[in-house]
Formats: structure tokens, C-alpha cells, sequence
């Protein structure tokens, strides 16, 4: 099993933070417009579409400002059964987001990219929650053949 | 034995991304301003340096537009004796770039911060070459209280 990780600081407050992860709102301003369900209680389930199809998700675990971890049970053969596990704290003016998209049966080139991609969505997190603008699909930063 | 993996797609021919990998000039350009060395050569070496320290990598494979492969032999603690690898194939009209950055002991927080900051740097090599203009330290994508 092999893990996607990444880190990234935010200059905004945990629960900020927080709501962009855990509100279908909050996730449609940096990941992709076409986000609808419930990500803010415990066995509820998030949808993500991207043009090309999508994910997903239900939520496993919640820990308000500290802790959300999503099991992918829809998308992608490659996704299916992974964990994204998505863990907050704070470091000097910052909220820290240490993430995890966990438990890839192999390093296949799909893994890669997504790698690259997530961590070109974090980057879209940070500038939402600084800047009030995010890069969410279908506006966002696009990695060459694969989107 | 973790790895950081990305995946880009760059539309450029193979020996530009080949040369962006290889020689000083061309990885000052989206890596770090202060590159010196020999990257064109097994057995040379290439100095990377940074305001708050470097990395030194020795040349270990190349295979013309195909394969890079550096050791690094100084640096951060954690990065000694680790390996960058570089995979590069034509895909639709892009070069794809397959990064690995292989043999971190353990994945502490700072190896979520690199994969996250490759990324970044990944993307600054593609806006290089598409567009002439990197964006290589100092004027990096900064991610938080660690740059």
C-alpha cells in the first residue's frame, strides 16, 4: 500500500479551514463546482463530478478543527476503498493541513498524477481561504493529457 | 521505504524537458536561481542552493531524453542518500515527466511538505517551458511557515 501526501499552511483559522472541507459549499469553492451531499456528519456522503467523472466519498471520521477522513466508495477502479484522511493544526500564524490520500494498491502512473493534482487543489484551498478566490474544476490548473 | 511520486505533462519536445533537467542553466530556471555544477554527465555533480540551505546531488544514469537520475549527497538529513528519478515519454503532444523522489526512511511531516513543494516546482518547470517564464526560488509558490 502506497500514500499520496502532501502540506500545506493557510493563513486563515482552523474552523475556516475546517468548513471548506467539511461543507459542500466550503468544497465546491476550491475542489470542483459540482460537489453535493452532506460532509459534516459522520456516515454521510459527499459527491464530487468532474466532466470526466468523479467520486464518492463518505465520511468515516470528524474531529471539528482537527480531523476528517473519507473513504472513497464510488470513482475511479484505482480509487475505490482508499482513505483521504485530512488532519489540522496550528503553527505560527498558520492552520497547517497535513494530508493523506491513503492505501493505493500500487504506484500505477494514475497515482502520480493525482498526486500532482491534489497538490495543485491544495494550492487552490490556500488561495481560497487567503484570497476569497479559489481554482476549483472546471477552472482549474490543468497537468497536461490527463486532466 | 516511502516515495514522493508526480506526474506533469509538458508541451515541449523531449530534448527541451531533457535539458531543463541537465544542464545548470536550465534548472535555474524553474528550481532555484543559485544551481552550479554538472548535470549533463554520470558522475557530475549539481549544487542546489536556497536561503536556508541546499542539496547536492550526484549524476547517477542518464539516458538522453529518457532518464535522469540524481543521488543526494548532501542536504537536509532526511534527503541524504535518497534518489530523485526522472522518467520523461511522448504522450498526445505533451512530454510527460514521471517524478520520483525515492528512499525517504520514514514520511515525517517534512516529506508531506516536499511532495507538496515539488509540485509546485513541477509546475513552475512546465510554465518554463511553455511559456519561457519559471517561477524557480526566490519567487517560488510559498506554502506556509515552511517555504
Amino acid at each position: 500500500m502506497v500514500d499520496i501526501l502532501h502540506r500545506i499552511g493557510v493563513k486563515a483559522p482552523l474552523a475556516e479551514v475546517y468548513s471548506a472541507l467539511t461543507t459542500a459549499e466550503g468544497l465546491a469553492a476550491w475542489w470542483t463546482d459540482d460537489t453535493t451531499g452532506e460532509g459534516g456528519a459522520t456516515g454521510g456522503v459527499l459527491q464530487f463530478r468532474f466532466e470526466e467523472g468523479g467520486f464518492d466519498m463518505k465520511v468515516l471520521d470528524l474531529a471539528p478543527n482537527e480531523h476528517v477522513l473519507w473513504e472513497v466508495i464510488d470513482g475511479p477502479e484505482e480509487w475505490i476503498g482508499t482513505h483521504i484522511d485530512w488532519r489540522l493544526e496550528r503553527a505560527d500564524e498558520y492552520t497547517i493541513v497535513l494530508f493523506q490520500h491513503q492505501g493505493w494498491r500500487q504506484p500505477v502512473e494514475f497515482m502520480y498524477h493525482c498526486s500532482t493534482k491534489w497538490a495543485a487543489f491544495l494550492l487552490s484551498l490556500k488561495s481560497l481561504l487567503e484570497t476569497g478566490q479559489g481554482a476549483p474544476n472546471p477552472n482549474d490548473v490543468r497537468l497536461g493529457n490527463w486532466k
